[in-house]
């Protein structure tokens, strides 16, 4: 069996063109650029909580770096460095490759570096630590916005929280469907160019990790105020339109989290920037309501009433 | 039952004096000094391997900040700020305040902040991440020992071994011995201050986590070098005193690893200049042997006999 020493030397050592100093002492050395302030965020991913046992390790590797790089996007940062701690229950050479070639595939595009980390045996765990640059004062923050401003999203929501109800049976998708919903829960798209092209513009901002609703009140409660918001903007993802359980749809839609677009705020004198910004990036820029004074998310269904909706997700409640 | 955000909020949130900013957003935000390089580490702690089930929180808060504060050290760098994704089994609020305790309390010695992290439920797992700054060019590194410096190594080996090895039933130790070698396990001290003190003086550095042997080694290879190391000039944690165990003593000084001392090299123009240093710093600083030419480790016993050692911790190998 390969040592840790090696495993790291095969798998995890690459060149880190951007770094002072990568894997292989006993810290990384990097240098921010001038004028640049340094966003760093860390997430943690649980085999049996955030994946399913036996999951796809490429897939894995994809998305516990896809969920960092969205984090970066919604402060409206430059991912540069990645870090990785993971626990596994064995050297699994095979589980490896896969793992660290859709972990590697993902950061090439992004031009991050791996610049460290820790390996070491134990229930399969993964956290990933990145960091990123942006220029002082143009950071995203939850905290911006303001009565009057729009409420955007980016891309479709609910297909992740979908792809998850089908494998738990709770829903009946087609073939082609549960595939397209199944890379939305696997390999999400983190949205860094549009955080970056947001600065400046948006008022608040918040990747949608937790689900719509849930994500959506970090913000209000971060910047002091409401929000009017109609469901039937809301983009859904493809997947439901064939489903016809508008039940399911709302929860997904509203609480399924794992999304990872963009929720941002912006003023009503941005609108047509953004729609060109959207159609630059070819990304859906979706309109979905208005922040109000006050601290009440009000969520209103077609016909102009009310809706209830519950909270993101919670670790610990369920 | 506490929610995820009750808990962050509750036992996590601390203000983070030294960041732009911290716990609370998508990601914190810093600036390194000017003329600053910033180091980053990241270690992971996991129940049943780097500690036993039903570990005392309050060390383990200590210990989980503490190994990271270590490869600081290391680095000649000064800790600034830490990330923390952290796995539960459950939402303990007792545990939660013991872990905190613990682990704010080391932070707060070194005027570290907490500027983030993931809390998330699973098998218990603990993953910090340290960013430190280092003025540019002074890092010290694993590749920089020289032919001909000395070798010397921070405080006392082998104690946290014997802890180890005690809590096993491999060793008895008499009470108040069992509680101090308990310590240098439970809750090491991270030698940041001689690790900043050492810039400029270190050729290399390493902190001592796999055991002296092991970690040599890492120095030896980066550097492209060998060294010559006698046995006898080990500083021993004084537990092993009245032991009487040679055996386990040399398992446990040469391959037990947690030690978190400094072994570092040096030119030998340096030795008054870092006796000084030692007895400003009130740690014992002591030189156990020369780098050499070639890429050998010899070790010596005290009738100048050649001994064989195994290598430092390995987490596949076990």
């Amino acid at each position: 069996m390969p040592s840790e020493f090696e495993l790291i030397a095969r798998y995890f050592d690459r060149p880190a063109r951007g770094a002072l100093l990568g894997v292989g002492d006993d810290a990384a050395l990097v240098r921010p650029g001038p004028g640049m302030e340094l966003a760093v965020s860390t997430d943690m991913l649980i085999e049996g909580r955030h994946f399913a046992a036996g999951a796809n390790p490429r897939a894995l590797g994809h998305k516990a770096l896809a969920v960092n790089l969205s984090d970066m996007a919604a402060m409206g940062a430059t991912p540069r460095w990645a870090l990785l701690a993971i626990a596994l229950p064995a050297a699994d050479e095979n589980w490896l490759a896969g793992f660290t070639r859709g972990l590697f595939t993902l950061a090439e595009r992004f031009s991050v570096d791996l610049i460290g980390g820790d390996t070491t045996r134990g229930p399969l765990a993964i956290a990933i630590t990145i960091l990123g640059e942006v220029p002082d004062g143009l950071a995203l923050f939850r905290a911006g916005a303001r009565p009057g401003d729009d409420i955007w999203v980016s891309g479709a929501l609910g297909g992740a929280a979908l792809a998850l109800a089908a494998r738990a049976g709770r829903a009946t998708l087609g073939a082609a469907q549960a595939a397209s919903a199944g890379r939305r829960l696997d390999e999400p798209e983190p949205r860094v160019e549009l955080g970056e092209r947001l600065r400046g513009i948006a008022t608040g901002a918040i990747d949608i990790s937790d689900g719509f609703a849930g994500d959506l009140r970090h913000v209000l409660e971060r910047s002091g105020v409401g929000a009017l918001v109609h469901y039937a903007r809301l983009p859904k993802a493809p997947e439901f339109a064939d489903l016809g359980d508008e039940q399911l749809e709302r929860d997904c839609v509203l609480s399924g989290g794992d999304d990872y677009e963009l929720l941002f705020t912006a003023a009503q004198s941005s609108r047509t920037e953004i729609e060109t910004l959207g159609g630059g990036l070819d990304i859906a820029l979706t309109r979905v309501g208005a922040i109000q004074p006050g601290d009440k998310l009000v969520l209103l269904d077609a016909r102009g009433a009310a809706m209830t909706c519950g909270g993101g997700y919670d670790h610990f409640a369920s």
